[in-house]
C-alpha cells in the first residue's frame, strides 16, 4: 500500500480505544482470550491496510474476535479514521509481522493475508508472507489446526504461496483463480483494493490452506 | 478429444509395431523394463490424443522410456499414422485407463495429464483423471517418489487437481498460471491441442507435484 502521510496521526492512534501497540501487544502473548473477555476464536489478518475487510468481517461475525495488524502508523490512522465505532470482537494492533510470534501463542485459528506484498524480487523472496520463515513464525501462534486464507491479484506471488504452502505441510483445502466469478458478490468480504481491482474486471486468485 | 472414425483403423492398430493392447500389456505388469530391454525411467502420458507429446519427448529423451495410454482405437490409429518411425524408448498402449493398476507396478517414474476431460458434471467428478480413486490407482503403479505433471486450459479442472493433490498427499513443487508465457516456446513440449489454443492467445494452466 502507498505510504502517504497522515497529519495528526499520532492523535488518532492515541484516541483510538481497540489500537494496542506492538509493545503492549507482547504483553499479552497466550492471553488474547481476557484481551476479548470470553473464549471465541480469534482470526488475525497480517496487512489490514485501511480495515475495510477485517470491520466487515467483525461486523458480520459476532461470534468470532479479529485482530487486524498494521506495520505504519499513517495506514494504521487511516484505517480508524474509515472505521465506524469500535467493536467489541476487534482490536488493531500496530506491529510488524516479523514478531507475530512474540505477540500470539497457540491462540490463533485463523490468518488472513489479502492483497499482501509480492516482493517481486527473488532475493526478497523471504518477506513475502507465505515464505518458510513466516510460516515456521505462524506456527506457535495457532491453535488448533493451522489455517491460512490468502486473496491475491498478484499471479507469482500466489504460484509462489501455493508451492510453498504445499511444501510446508499445508494441505489446500479450497482454490479459485477467479474468486469473483465463483461466489456472488454479497457472499465475499472485500478489500478496498479488491473493491477497485475487480470493477475493472480483473481477477482475484484465492486460496485457503490447512495444516 | 472428438472421435471421429478412422476407416481402417484395425490395419493401422496391427501394423504398428509399438503398440500393445490392454490384454497384452496386462500380461507385463511389473516387467516393463523387459519390453524395453533396459532399466531406464520409464514414463506414462494417460491420455495421449494424437501422440504429438509423447512422441517428441521420446525423441527428446532417449535415457527415458515413454508409454502413451489412450483408450479409443480411431484416436490411437490417428496417433500411428501422425508419429514418425518407430523409437525403442516408445510404446503405445490402447487401453482404459481404469486398468492403469493392471497394467503397471512399482515400475513407473512419472505421469503426464495433458489437456485430460474435464468432466464438468460433479456427479462425474471421478473420472477426472485427478481424482481420489485414480491417485489411489497410481499409488502402486509408481517407483520411487510419485511425480505427476498436469497440463490444462480447464481452470475448473485445475482448481480441482490442485486441491485433490494436496488432499491426497501430493506436494505441489512447480506450478504456473500462464505456462507460455514463464517460459520460452522451445523449451515446452506441446500437444497439438496445446499448440492450437496457445496461439489464440489462451493460457495454459502447469503443475508437478510429488509424493
Amino acid at each position: 500500500m502507498r505510504l502517504r502521510n497522515v497529519k495528526n496521526k499520532e492523535t488518532i492512534l492515541d484516541s483510538c480505544t481497540f489500537l494496542i501497540r506492538e509493545e503492549d501487544a507482547i504483553k499479552k502473548i497466550g492471553n488474547w482470550e481476557k484481551e476479548f473477555a470470553n473464549s471465541n476464536p480469534i482470526e488475525v489478518e497480517i496487512g489490514m491496510g485501511k480495515g475495510k475487510f477485517i470491520y466487515e468481517k467483525a461486523k458480520l461475525n459476532p461470534g468470532i474476535n479479529y485482530i487486524g495488524i498494521e506495520k505504519y502508523d499513517s495506514i494504521v490512522a487511516k484505517a480508524i479514521e474509515k472505521m465506524g465505532p469500535g467493536l467489541n470482537n476487534l482490536k488493531i494492533v500496530r506491529m510488524d509481522a516479523l514478531n507475530i510470534n512474540k505477540v500470539f501463542s497457540n491462540e490463533v485459528s485463523m490468518i488472513y493475508l489479502n492483497f499482501s506484498d509480492p516482493w517481486p524480487k527473488s532475493r526478497h523472496s523471504n518477506r513475502r508472507l507465505t515464505s518458510k520463515m513466516f510460516l515456521e513464525k505462524y506456527d506457535s501462534i495457532f491453535r488448533g489446526t493451522k489455517t491460512i486464507c490468502q486473496k491475491t491479484d498478484n499471479r507469482n506471488l500466489f504460484e509462489y504461496s501455493i508451492v510453498s504452502l504445499s511444501e510446508n505441510g499445508y494441505v489446500i483445502k479450497e482454490i479459485s483463480l477467479d474468486l469473483h466469478s465463483d461466489l456472488k458478490e454479497e457472499d465475499i468480504v472485500s478489500t478496498e483494493y479488491e473493491v477497485k481491482f475487480t470493477s475493472k474486471g480483473n481477477k482475484i486468485y484465492y486460496l485457503k490452506s490447512e495444516k
